[in-house]
């Protein structure tokens, strides 16, 4: 596992323990695993770190001990430790917690659940002292949001290094889909070549279930791949990435199988061209909804603004759906307006049923003035 | 996408109401989407489900209407209606929860985070008449848990008929390990073959990333497969899954290379030893913790009590680890026996750091009496 160099896990703890000192929080806990990986540079499927104002502690069970000793071991100056226990992430927590004295502690309330909240307080009340006292109050759970994501929105050098790598590898396997996705092969056929590509690439995985859909079924935007047979004169959506060291790509191209109905092409240029406009309007300053107007705007100048019913795009990162979303205003939250650094898709589509659809995606990372298509080999 | 019959669902549907009519709740918000599959028999990777006395509604976005209008009009005496909406789901359940009525609102605690709940419960006080009134006091959500998993637990007949051919697919699989992990392959290219097995076994994608770990790297219970060239005279091993039918089944081989070094067969031995122990203990009326101590004492007498540090087993459904869990007593929840009609599997393993680690792994289903070995082609 390629992890963060120790300079760069230090910067980001760092910068955390910045934000917990601005909410008076003496203690926080990282649940949501890869904010747990971004912090500790360790990838575990259960565990957690516990960080207080001069400790990071990534408590992990047994399956994990080798591994976490392994990557530890070589970043000592980091200040993080590795605790090993039997006991579950949330027990070895609260053990910590306990020796750090800490009071005020947060939690990512994103992704902690009820169930999992009120066990924690729980347990940390009865880790008290024996006697009431003010000078010890149980220590308090206090919900905040973005902590680790506020961080994470803006890749690092080391981050779009690895990007940058990942998103030429996934273009390469862009350059065979039209030898990959042939008249008279079924879509599980595709779908299986295209992950077996996605390995030979170098990626540890596919970064989701690689999407073929074909014909009718391409006017399901989030369709299985199927036994359906793929047809001259019919188009197929083919949506696929993959984890590279930790980093998720993401790319779509839909293949024009032979020559294609007269309506179905215009479907075809009407979201590249929404497309086009969507990345040349990409640049600091911008608010995400002025990027999906962008896209928006041309689909509906098509007569398509119904056709069009996902989000412009969505950031990538160790998640493969992480911020910014790139769509339209909500008024739920407020928006983060795009900065240098940030990395997200830009994926317009148009679906009709009867007729098909088509959805073309790449990935950009924001410069200044501009955007770096990191897809576009 | 196959589902559920309608006379199935209904029956599933019923027995939430009773439970929500035991815990005097008129409103069940159902966010846990493998719980909205096995309520509706919709797979929406986005969505949730309102259940009330006399309504299910399944909210789900635009992506999905498609989908969601062809499976429910053929399940039209189920009484599910679907909604598709441009709004988030929750902004969806509070409109379809303000027009039914309902006062006392089950969530699933487990699965809705600490900010989703304080959202929905604003939204829901919002939501309320413009005057104060006793007869309509604001609804309030009521934390609940495992209200569906304690139906899901047990398998009905549709659910065993799925799970029976998923295991006998994938035991074909296991016959052909010996071939796909040959010495001079990598884990890499081993991962790759068995994942294009699984496909062209007709599942519908793998059920977790596939493990191959050989060598010094078969010490890690949970290690990725990588650049490793397997060699002769160690062991690997083969952990994998697949998802047919949207039901996870899962299998682990220990595959010997050549003849082994007398250490490790002994190994292998113990494991198959404990293995054979623990499936011949399961039956009714059993605790989890039995079954798992079965393994244990076999790993115990052969002095590898340490290196066995992960539990014996997981149950098997529409999630690839669910209730029950077959381990070590906690003392955090109370055991629930076993009843027949249970899926899960028994994996005990052993992990010795320098030496290499062998684990093995069947699927079981609780017959009367006993069990059936469910991946024993």
């Amino acid at each position: 596992m390629t992890s963060a160099s120790s300079r760069t896990l230090v910067r980001r703890l760092d910068r955390v323990r910045a934000i917990m000192r601005a909410a008076h929080l003496d203690g926080f806990i990282v649940t949501h695993l890869p904010n747990v990986r971004y912090l500790t540079g360790f990838a575990a499927s259960a565990g957690l770190a516990v960080v207080s104002s001069d400790a990071c502690t990534l408590a992990v069970d047994f399956r994990y001990a080798t591994a976490a000793r392994a990557l530890l071991g070589a970043q000592e100056d980091t200040g993080i430790t590795v605790e090993v226990t039997d006991k579950s992430p949330d027990e070895s927590a609260v053990e910590i917690l306990k020796r750090a004295h800490v009071r005020r502690i947060g939690i990512e309330s994103s992704w902690m659940s009820v169930s999992r909240f009120n066990r924690l307080s729980a347990a940390l009340a009865d880790a008290g002292p024996a006697l009431v006292s003010n000078e010890h109050p149980s220590p308090v759970l206090v919900p905040t949001e973005r902590v680790v994501e506020q961080l994470r929105i803006v890749k690092d050098e080391e981050e779009i290094a690895i990007l940058r790598e990942a998103a030429a590898r996934l273009s390469r396997i862009a350059l065979q889909l039209t030898d990959i996705a042939r008249p008279g092969r079924s879509e599980d056929q595709v779908a299986g070549e295209i992950d077996a590509a996605i390995r030979r690439a170098g990626f540890e995985r596919p970064a989701f279930q690689t999407i073929v859909a074909s014909g009718p079924n391409s006017a399901l935007p989030h369709a299985h791949p199927g036994a359906r047979i793929l047809q001259d004169r019919e188009a197929v959506v083919l949506d696929f990435g993959g984890v590279y060291s930790g980093y998720c790509v993401d790319l779509t191209r839909t293949v024009q199988l032979g020559a294609q109905p007269p309506e179905l092409a215009r479907l075809f240029d009407a979201v590249q061209e929404a497309h086009d406009a969507a990345i040349a309007t990409v640049r600091p300053g911008l608010l995400p909804s002025e990027i999906d107007g962008a896209a928006r705007a041309v689909l509906s100048r098509h007569g398509l603004a119904e056709a069009f019913g996902h989000g412009t795009g969505h950031g990538l990162g160790l998640e493969v759906h992480e911020e910014p979303r790139i769509g339209r205003r909500t008024g739920v939250h407020p928006e983060t307006p795009i900065e240098a650094g940030m990395v997200f898709t830009i994926e317009p589509g148009a679906y009709v049923a009867g007729l098909g659809g088509v959805r073309i995606e790449d990935d950009v990372l924001v410069v200044a003035g501009g955007c770096e298509v990191l897809t576009s080999l």
